[in-house]
């Protein structure tokens, strides 16, 4: 049977049904279901219970007379099989497998009870996400995998073989500003893998930027295929899971993926032209950057902030990544001057300057001042939580002048927040962050993760530049 | 005049008094020194106000009647020298001067006060820190050089060029469990300098663990014995500012640091035997697992924890590092069977299982079981905050009970609690960060920098273990 290429379908159900008991996810998937504005029908199948979490619960799926879209699967895994004979009876469009216990055993069993699955998927056109997976995101139509997802939607679109890391990045990512349109996480991806979901991402108008968690791929030349196709259309970045033996070996047990050797994977990754992430919260920053600031194509700097120290070492975390510091001219410096004058200033490259406590009304100005200057490429402030003196009253003033004060900024710009150790700081932090990213300024928690995602933003905007531009053709 | 080599006196002033007005930081270190526990008698100076944080203001320190030990500067560069004498002149043993304004700003004016304060210092005996610098932090004695620093006294000493550094590492490391004995940020170091503070660390059988951040050394050679006979006496980490080009001209201009280049740095690193961090939050790391783990000399790790995303990720960090995951002999396999047969669970190392959620009563047997096994040589725990399914009680019961099962490791053990990413997870990770050293026990937040910092330790111990081993003699 010929399966649908597009998988819209997926994210917009008419109707779930979650099929398990009371002591399994079901009944989290099922509250999620009711609480986080989905509009579609929500059925609980369980045939030993009257009610799940305040709903009616069928027996079996055949007792729901309404047509039923898709299903949430939370049982054992020898008792799916038959569960997906039934959906295929009723014309279920695609199952979520949330229940492990398949290929990734590596077992003789839970290899056949696999295959089974996909026979059945085969034969009847019925689409399976997983199993071993947490299935599917999607704010915009109310389909949350877990509690504590925010139902605002955004233009990110996520790719995740594992459910830990799929549940962190959907909580972790729009809190810093990179909300999600659309997250799916595949598990052991026996129907619907890794290229399936890039394919989509690709046409999905909804999407901006791809961010992908890939363990192993099913099928290395669609692969290969469907992430340059991907990378040609749209920011695509990649976390591998299994760059080592260890890692690899690891892989294998968790989700059945078959790592090919990082030398092919690092292959592919260069070919394709999407933009590896080294860690989780690296794919986070990099989602942030290319989601929030314009591109940038040149590595000057100019920094300002409060802080010699910190100054000394985001002048070493930029260096080393290839960014430099132009001397301020002389025009630039008397600006500064003007502004403030507070002994413990540096007036030099980066800027150290108690501008923002000192006299926090006149940021803008500088702001404009440096966004101006013709010499530099890109704009990075900075400010501490834990700093010297002031009461956080004072701090707090001082940041958020500083924030606002970036609507003049017009070049790329990023902020680094540091320094926020104890709970009340964090909180601040967070709150300071998201005032940034809604004016269109990424924040970084520290200068090494800044200056690491401001160097695959920056090489992968030189070499779109070099491709599309006028000297070269691709 | 002979100097006294012993700095014990900086420490524990009998009197303390601030010199300075009320919009510059005067006020705030009043207020530490009255609320803070500093047993002294405390003196504002200020011959503009009647009052200071409701402390009476004396014009001049002359008209202070009781004998004054250390002074705390806080007025324009120009004034200082006229006030040193008057230190001078009252037997002051001490000055921290908070001021900037000389050899930093690298302008011939600034030089000349530099040396102006630095005769004074010589001739009379009056000890210098900084200028340009926080001072001292000293808990057991009250002393305070921000608002929001612990109580608490501990075990680490922090010797810090930098006054925002020094303010964010004496903040954030004992919030990570790493509570600070004593800290010095001192600035430009014009008479106090990094040697002389290495060198009383050395011998102050308070502190276990020194902890440095450097711009500059005054002497290199004295440094690099200094070093030495630190690094042979108890671990000593150090973090340099200014590793690059741009980094090294920052310096200069924030401290007046004059670098040699990072060869020579590197060179008298390895020949000191002292442990380099990389960043900020590792020299933190560093310090914590220095503080809180016994000696290390393997790296066969068991790993335990709930998520297969993260357990490949954290294979991947490990390996990377040089660390090794035996595979389970047949026995603890079996022996965690018996706990948790949860589908979803992968019994290889790194363990990926639900025992600390489905059955955390089990979790005490489940490490004693692996504390045993004579195959490796560090556990390293996991749990996320931000993962699928339960609520917080049940996560926070689960990692409750995880961390107090740690009471029965005997073995070097890590706890990575990670993915706190809103507010509420992130206060819940800082309790749960103090429970787990409370117990001895350190906390990473990611398995990155678990990796990187417990490769530096191993590294460290198995150095000691050569040197001070049979085979060797030192």
């Amino acid at each position: 049977m010929q399966k649908d290429l597009d998988l819209s379908f997926l994210f917009s159900p008419r109707s779930v049904a979650v099929v398990g008991g009371s002591t399994g996810m079901a009944p989290y998937f099922l509250t999620d279901l009711i609480n986080k504005g989905f509009e579609g029908r929500v059925y609980s199948v369980n045939p030993n219970k009257n009610e799940l979490v305040g709903l009616k619960c069928y027996p079996t799926l055949r007792d729901i007379s309404e047509p039923v879209d898709h299903v949430i699967v939370a049982i054992s895994a020898r008792l799916v099989p038959p569960l997906l004979m039934e959906c295929a009876a009723k014309n279920v469009k695609a199952c979520t497998i949330f229940s492990a216990g398949f290929s990734e055993l590596g077992t003789e069993e839970g290899r056949r009870l696999e295959k089974e699955i996909v026979d059945i998927s085969g034969k009847n056109g019925l689409r399976i996400i997983g199993p071993n997976c947490m299935g599917i995101y999607c704010p915009s139509t109310g389909l949350h995998f877990s509690a504590d997802l925010q139902e605002k939607s955004g233009s990110l679109g996520l790719i995740c073989q594992s459910g830990t890391v799929a549940t962190y990045l959907s909580r972790a990512a729009p809190l810093r500003g990179a909300c999600i349109n659309k997250a799916v996480s595949y598990g052991n991806a026996c129907d619907i893998n890794e290229s399936d979901l890039l394919e989509h991402y690709t046409q999905d108008s909804d999407i901006e930027v791809i961010a992908a968690y890939i363990e192993g791929v099913k099928d290395g030349k669609r692969f290969l295929e469907a992430l340059k196709k991907a990378a040609r259309t749209k920011p695509t970045i990649v976390l591998k899971g299994g760059k080592t033996e260890a890692g690899i070996a690891t892989a294998a047990s968790h989700t059945g993926a078959l790592s090919s050797s990082i030398q092919v994977w690092n292959a592919i990754m260069r070919q394709s032209g999407a933009i590896p992430a080294d860690h989780l919260d690296q794919l986070i920053d990099l989602s942030l950057l290319f989601l929030c600031t314009p591109p940038c194509v040149g590595r000057r700097i100019v920094m300002v902030g409060l802080g010699g120290g910190v100054s000394v070492l985001a002048s070493d975390a930029f260096e080393t990544y290839g960014f430099s510091f132009p001397d301020l001219s002389e025009q630039i410096k008397a600006g500064l001057l003007r502004f403030s004058s507070a002994p413990g200033s540096i007036f030099k490259n980066p800027v150290d300057t108690a501008i923002a406590f000192k006299n926090p009304d006149a940021m803008e100005d500088v702001l404009r001042m440096l966004n101006d200057w013709n010499e530099v490429d890109l704009l990075l402030l900075h400010h501490g939580y834990d700093i010297p003196g002031g009461g956080r009253a004072q701090l707090s003033t001082a940041i958020g002048k500083m924030i606002d004060a970036t609507s003049v900024i017009s070049k790329p710009a990023a902020l680094v927040l540091y320094c926020a150790a104890d709970p009340e700081s964090y909180q601040a932090s967070v709150q300071d962050q998201q005032k940034g990213w809604a004016g269109g300024i990424p924040s970084f928690a520290s200068m090494e993760s800044a200056a690491a995602a401001l160097d695959k933003f920056v090489w992968y905007h030189q070499r779109k530049a070099r491709h599309h531009g006028p000297a070269s053709s691709n």
